[in-house]
């Protein structure tokens, strides 16, 4: 009997609908129905923009957000997650396809689903190898400056879709240069269908709701009438197009999309594709989940839930193999239409899953309905979607709060920008790692004398405290290891050379976590050089775990001097002009 | 007249000459000649074996021990470090220059004088941009995994000169192999004049100095003689080779070296040359560098005089270019011969200067005598010299110190020997800084309660504490940056998520040396969380430079709880029932 409980629980653990599943009511079904209703109407433009900018065909973004939702709601730990296509990473899926120069548009198809299993394939074996603090390297002013980038570069590659000419490009100037190549060949119905989508969608988004409000709606209902909005904008402009003809006077149209159920489809098996989409792949499931993660914790905190960071990798591996193998392409939380789910008033996973059933009926049954909707309309969607995105005050926020998180920002924009997705957070990722091993390889060090009357001891530069000439004691304010041991090495070097009268160096190791074999080896060379000096070393305030570590080697016999439990102790033994010296002049001297 | 004062200063400080050289008189100049003439005579066959290991002509190691001598002397801040080629430099130039594939002596010799320049400029790049601080990412356990690897490495290769055979090889495998398939054609004089001065030079080294001193040699004297051993067998060996005209039969001898002064060379201009030599030169600079002031400042301290690390770059930069322009190769300081002169008595960069000019002598006038020397004496004196640099011992420390550092040794060891020299120390750097990062992203998160009766707290696991059930306070044993940002939110979260009684989070940030950009947003996520939860979040003990730099920005204002000075202020403030929850059972219950 007792074997049962603990294997249900281990079983639960990879299968969180287990766990809400089992206290489901009608209730509870009622709200997750209305909210996923809500969610549908939202995600069927937003599908086929995204779709649009991943440079695949339409019905992949319907796809991409069937089966997904199905797989996270039975695997994922948020309850209110809203998982599918989205736009940065739609937009590195077109980089990292774009890179692979194909021109048939099944074998498009196919690599873009591959790099949707190879993504699901890296964020399973990384859920399953507890791997998910990798996502740590990608600090926040890497991934602010990524996302602002990448709605940028987003934002500019949809223009020529609004002027209906030919175009492309990567980067900021490749985009750049296609649009003034082409820029004579703008196409007026064109422009004036997706200027009009993209003034009515700003309008919706800036103006909508306070009009709504001051008529007497409700708060709820004006915010849904808002998010509503691209659905309207595709619905008239697709009855303009038809009404117009508009496809005849050069209006690009999104065309017959297939009707029926998602397709069974497999991954290719070409090793050489695999290499190609490896990088791009991991890539997209790290930032995928960085960002999946934020919002669903953030939602979740809302309601005292919680989320398991690495049970999320094994949800959105899940639902990347659902997306390979169903026609669709790389997915992940999406930010707006979670909010807007759980605004709604999704409750569990089961709202993902009634999603997914709308947009079933919507790949069954509604797309003849889109085959007059203009490119442009959803070109001014993802516009207007990703504008949100670019968030430019971040660079004055990082600039005023330090230098440092301010370069990993503007470079990882820059970098971005100019040489793509990839270079741009590798760039990101380089930068911030190397700035942090730079910052913590010369720690703050201070000098520290007795605050009179007290037994707190303070820096000599910053505060009125006493010092005695033989003594000096040393703050050192960051754990020890290679990167900054030789500095440590310098500056007591440095130090005592300084003053011939000193006879005894305190090091009070308060702030230090950590001591490596590296930072080890330099305590022995400091004390070895120390001791040829005729001076001791001693160390105060040695917390526990370094203590335990530093008792496992030879180096607490070696020491010339002591350790001691508080720096008042040391002071209190150590002040006293030792005997050796007793005729020497050590007056107490007040800085 | 206050401009001339600084002006030389500012001189001074790159031309160290300036200052020793005005107080220089004939004592020094007497006790720098005696350590000039010893130091001399180990050179001598140390030059010629390290340039052999560097598949090079055995003149080369001669010219490298001239000039860069001198330019060391001028730019150097060691009194006493002797520069010239070295085992692990001149197996790492072996290692550059056969993945070039070169066959034309001429060509080989150019590209070795390439690499001491691009080396040379890489040091004075490094030096006058202040960059020395590079070098502290090889931590101690990669160099000394490398020396040792390296070591080892050095010694298989001279196996076949032992035993008279051909082969080759930049790993372990490989050498091995070519021994393995060679061995049938063992030269059997040339094993007993290998195999006898390995012998004898084993014996010097280990038996010769305590025979000296128990016939009443003077330990000074006996130390000098012991190491002149390899001078000894250099003679003994040339003697029997020219006597019994060993040439003839099968053994290999140096030959005709080049008699007189260094020739005026000149760097390739070929950039496919120096895009191939360009990592392989820096790798060689930064292990040279970090092994040069490693022994420069061991010395440098026993009598109590200054080294300056950037300095330092420059005057190994110099002495490289010199080697490049007069026929040498890659060049740093020796650790042997250092101590020889530092114990010789040698007082100033002078000593330096007279054993280049002993060496040009024996450049001049001794190279005939050279014509019959065996080469497998030269590969007795590097295996004796670098079996030194074998240090095993170093992995049993480092287990048992810690597995980290272990790990980072072993991989290093494993890599070199494996893969070669430059794949061993890439790797090892990569794995430590991987490890540290790793380590970094987990930090020590200690729950702490009040020591009863005092005004300490500890850790609640470790220690009989008191804590108050609406109060959780939190000791974090890291700097907050991007890297583990997000593993205290997850602690945070979980923590208030177990009981939900708790009103105030209080973390305590006595070892808080830094919060970056990353973790000023967690922290405000963590603050919104606990807000949306009904708790407050308070911060105690915060140090003076992380303080300014949360009063730049909004954090503070936002934060729903307060910070104070001391914990001990917030246990007093917070440990009492909050007004609201007044009527609740919050008695203080002792863990």
């Amino acid at each position: 009997m007792t074997g049962r409980p603990s294997q249900t629980r281990r079983v639960a653990r990879y299968l969180p609908i287990l766990d809400w599943g089992r206290r489901y009511d009608r209730d509870t079904a009622v709200n997750d129905g209305l909210a996923a209703v809500i969610v549908t109407i939202m995600l069927i433009p937003q599908s086929l923009a995204y779709a649009l900018l991943a440079g695949l065909p339409p019905e992949m973004g319907l796809y991409a957000s069937i089966l997904p939702l199905v797989a996270y709601a039975i695997f994922g730990t948020s309850r209110t997650l809203a998982v599918g296509p989205v736009a940065v990473v739609s937009l590195m899926t077109a980089s990292a396809i774009g890179t692979l120069g194909l021109t048939d548009p099944a074998q498009i198809a196919l690599a873009a689903g591959t790099l949707a299993f190879a993504s699901g394939a890296i964020l399973l074996a990384l859920g399953f190898l507890r791997l998910g603090f990798l996502a740590n390297f990608l600090s926040h002013p890497v991934i602010a400056g990524f996302i602002t980038a990448s709605g940028l570069l987003i934002a500019a590659s949809q223009l020529r879709h609004i002027l209906g000419i030919s175009g492309g490009g990567h980067t900021l100037v490749e985009i750049g240069h296609g649009l003034w190549q082409n820029l004579g060949g703008t196409n007026l119905p064109t422009l004036i269908i997706g200027g009009s989508a993209l003034a009515f969608l700003f309008w919706v988004r800036k103006g909508l709701k306070p009009l709504l409000l001051s008529r007497g709606v409700g708060p709820r209902l004006a915010d849904i009438l808002t998010k509503a909005g691209p659905v309207g904008a595709v619905a008239v402009t697709t009855l303009a197009s038809w009404a117009f003809d508009l496809h005849s006077h050069g209006v690009s149209i999104v065309g017959t999309v297939p009707m029926g159920l998602p397709p069974l489809t497999l991954p290719a098996l070409d090793p050489e594709l695999w290499r190609a989409l490896f990088v791009p792949a991991l890539l997209i499931s790290i930032i995928g989940f960085v960002e999946s993660v934020s919002v669903a914790q953030t939602l979740a905190a809302k309601r005292r839930q919680r989320i398991v960071p690495d049970q999320e990798l094994i949800g959105l591996g899940a639902s990347n193999v659902a997306a390979a193998v169903t026609g669709g392409y790389p997915v992940t939380g999406g930010f707006a239409r979670s909010v807007v789910n759980f605004d709604a008033g999704a409750e569990t996973p089961a709202a993902g899953a009634m999603t997914a059933i709308g947009i079933l009926l919507a790949a069954l049954f509604l797309t003849p309905l889109l085959y007059f909707l203009p490119t442009a309309t959803l070109a001014a969607t993802i516009i207007v979607a990703v504008l949100s995105l670019v968030d430019l005050h971040v660079l004055s926020r990082a600039w005023s709060y330090n230098r440092v998180d301010f370069a990993a920002v503007a470079v990882t924009i820059l970098v971005t920008l100019t040489l793509g997705v990839e270079a741009g957070v590798s760039a990101g990722v380089a930068l911030s790692i190397g700035m942090h091993l730079y910052k913590t390889s010369k720690p703050h060090v201070a000098e520290i004398g007795l605050v009179p009357g007290t037994q707190h001891f303070r820096n000599i530069l910053r505060h009125d405290v006493t010092t005695v000439p033989h003594l000096v004691a040393l703050r050192v304010d960051e754990s020890l290891y290679f990167a900054n041991a030789s500095f440590l090495e310098d500056y007591v070097t440095e130090r005592v050379l300084r003053s011939p009268e000193i006879r005894d160096v305190v090091l009070l190791f308060s702030a230090v976590n950590e001591v490596d074999l590296s930072a080890l080896e330099t305590l022995e060379a400091i004390n070895r050089r120390l001791a040829d000096m005729g001076i001791r070393l001693h160390l105060s305030e040695v917390k526990g775990p370094v203590m335990d570590r530093l008792k496992r080697c030879s180096f607490l016999d070696e020491m010339t001097g002591e350790v001691f439990l508080s720096h008042y102790d040391a002071w209190a033994r150590l002040s006293e002009p030792r005997p050796a010296e007793g005729g020497e002049d050590e007056g107490v001297a007040a800085q």
